[in-house]
């Protein structure tokens, strides 16, 4: 059975096979490996994906689902070849204010979510820094987090059921968009955080949020970043719960402000801290955010002004597109430590940079303890990659160590594999992995869904 | 191999098998079915159930695992006798504020958590109105709800980590508690709504939130149920998110008032509102709501007064027990509908109670769309017997032709397997159910875990 005449049989047009049409699909936004598939599929239904995975699963054929392909980890790079299925025109989105959902289509944008909602006076709380590309089927799998996780957390936390399509093209629906529902084991987690190895997300129904009455946003300015780091822990553990609240080192500060020419003071350390909620209560809120921020040490400044807000926000979303102009190569980490170790584990990160010696802007979610550190090197240069390499690892298994995860939002993918049994030993947890291999079994006997990723 | 004889050996006075002993653990709150388990073993640690589970698995015996017996489904019956397994010993919460998460193990209750955390400022919110008795591990397990719904959602929503033993006895880590971390799959749900099915959750940790500033609490008083149901899903509508948002008709009302001596005015139906949040704007908000309620025909009357909101709640909790004192025979939906159908909803139900006659005090977690009638009988009249069963399919069945569930938050247990079915057939999702038996081969090939519970 010839795959390619079988998929063009079934989806004519969509099926995209000429070298100029299905190069942009090599590689993602991790840029760690390319591979060129046997054929892209544009998939415009949840028909069009239950007959890709039929056909794959008769003729064996790897399967690897795309979206925005902003993957930090490789998860939607095809690296055993096969079917490259792209589900970006499946981008439907409908709201239903009165039952408090929106229902997505896999292919519609975090951003474009969240913007209908927004129509409505509600919004969808989980922002991924790529949500103007990062897809909603993507981000299910990859149960991604962003800016909002400090008082919202991440995608998961916003699913009320799935529809999803399983090898051999079987359409599952998982539960219904109802505030509760009670079937038997609640299936849908077993498809969050999957990378597209079990099946395909076609379709999603979220809960969606009140607009918050009020933000106030909160910029904090320190000459240490360990006095950041306390101003931090402290805020989050004053009981306010904040809606955002990112920390900036100095090296990623001062990329930011080479790169878009913002008008951002020198410092050590930055943070962003939003505040929300009934107009009458947040300035309050914030002040005692601000008065937080004066007792370790940093100068604040809050602003309820939408254009200033704006700018801060900017700052903080577009870091690490600025990071990746300025060095060919970065290694992006996603390491969590616990909020009350966040300043020793600062201290740590601190150490491993200077003993390596390359450039190592940190960013992250900090209030979710989730650090982005990017270790910074030319990939031209085998000693800096190797080095790099190191680093990578070292930053990783300090989080493990320190009770803390390898990941927080980006996954395993292609980059993490070796790390995540590390992290699994550390909690005698390796049978985790041999149940999750057992189900893949059940749901995937073949193996066709993105091969080579997640499992080591 | 004596499955007692090993029990003892390796549990000693752990293991009852006196009738004395054993007799309070032949049926739950359900009351519809009695069996005798072959003995009833008392764990006091992880390792005591995965000494449970190994005899158990190796010997092909039942194991049915019990908290606090709460179940209205029967999911904690031994219909087929073996191992009573009770986790009431396991009792240990330990608070980390600091790290904004409580650890409890399987047999601490879930008023236990949330007064602990009180300690601290924060609370535990899912609040199920037998959180005096339930435990952390069965709530679990049947994914339960409670009166803080409305806002702060269902056991799931709060779990950030697990610890499972599964049939063989290996005891299995999911996740860590911290706000954040990607593994592979997220199984944790899996184990949520298992119903004991799958293995013995032993500890959870589980998110807390800070105590809210302030909370109002508004009566609402209504001529007609309908109005009422009309204000409910206004006041859903209006982004205000209450706290809780409970309904009562006329003869739970009465009920609650005859049992109880309190003081309740005569009423068609009764809502009870909570608002919470930062202390400015709680009353503005809860004004908010005495208006949407006077808009629709009904009397409100709000209080921040400790001992008022007390009593209030008082006779929202206490009415399931009023109704059981009240009647032999008791038949209790857990139905759930789209809130923007809840008016509908009420008055179909309605004609279902003039159809056949027999009492039907309904309450509930209306905001949710989750509703309470109870079904009332005499247990000694094969005719009420027979109009009740029906009476019960019929609710059940007019909630999954309007597009809402079969149960919120009780579960399926013995009770609802037939009309699982029917729910999954009207989504088109019996793939669903083939699913979740080929994962329960997986983890339970002998069938060892609750037979006879949840899978049809």
């Amino acid at each position: 059975m010839d795959v390619i005449k079988e998929l063009k049989g079934e989806l004519g047009e969509k099926v995209l096979t000429e070298p100029e049409d299905i190069y942009a699909y090599v590689t993602d936004a991790s840029n760690v490996l390319r591979q060129v598939p046997l054929a892209v599929v544009r998939a415009y239904s949840t028909e069009d994906v239950s007959k890709v995975l039929r056909i794959a699963n008769e003729t064996s054929t790897p399967v690897v689902v795309r979206g925005g392909g902003t993957s930090l980890t490789g998860a939607s790079v095809p690296v055993k070849g096969g079917i490259l299925l792209d589900v970006t025109p499946m981008d439907g989105i409908e709201v239903n204010v009165d039952d408090g959902w929106v229902m997505a289509e896999a292919g519609a944008t975090v951003a474009k979510v969240d913007q209908e909602c927004r129509k409505y006076g509600y919004f969808f709380p989980p922002d991924p820094a790529s949500s103007r590309y990062a897809t909603i089927g993507a981000a299910l799998a990859e149960n991604a987090g962003g800016l909002r996780g400090a008082k919202y957390g991440v995608m998961k936390n916003w699913v009320l059921s799935l529809e999803v399509v399983i090898p051999g093209g079987e359409v599952l629906r998982i539960g219904k968009p109802l505030y509760k529902w009670r079937w038997g084991p609640d299936l849908i987690s077993l498809f969050i955080g999957s990378e597209g190895t079990l099946g395909v997300i076609t379709k999603a129904w979220l809960r969606i949020y009140p607009l918050p009455e009020k933000v106030v946003r909160i910029l904090g300015l320190f000459n240490s970043l360990e006095d950041a780091g306390r101003a931090i822990f402290e805020i989050r553990r004053s009981g306010i719960l904040p809606t955002m609240l990112e920390l900036l080192d100095d090296e990623s500060v001062n990329i930011v402000r080479e790169q878009s020419g913002l008008d951002i003071p020198e410092t050590e350390a930055m943070i962003i801290v939003d505040v929300d909620g009934p107009k009458e209560a947040v300035w309050r809120l914030a002040n005692q955010v601000t008065e937080i921020i004066g007792r370790n040490g940093g100068k604040a400044e809050a602003s309820d002004d939408p254009e200033e807000m704006k700018r801060l926000y900017a700052v903080r979303q577009g870091i690490y597109a600025a990071v990746t102009r300025t060095y060919k190569g970065v290694l992006i980490e996603d390491v969590v430590f616990p909020v009350s170790k966040l300043v020793e584990a600062l201290r740590e990160i601190k150490k491993i940079k200077e003993k390596y010696g390359l450039p190592m802007p940190t960013f992250g979610h900090a209030g979710d303890g989730n650090l982005h550190p990017n270790i910074c090197y030319d990939p031209d240069d085998p000693e800096q990659v190797k080095k790099a390499e190191e680093m990578f690892r070292e930053v990783a298994l300090l989080a493990i160590r320190m009770g803390g995860s390898l990941s927080g939002e980006h996954g395993i993918g292609l980059t993490k594999k070796e790390l995540l049994v590390e992290e699994l030993k550390s909690v005698n947890s390796l049978g985790y992995l041999k149940l999750v291999k057992e189900i893949k079994r059940v749901l995937d006997p073949k193996g066709i869904m993105n091969p080579g990723k997640l499992y080591p």
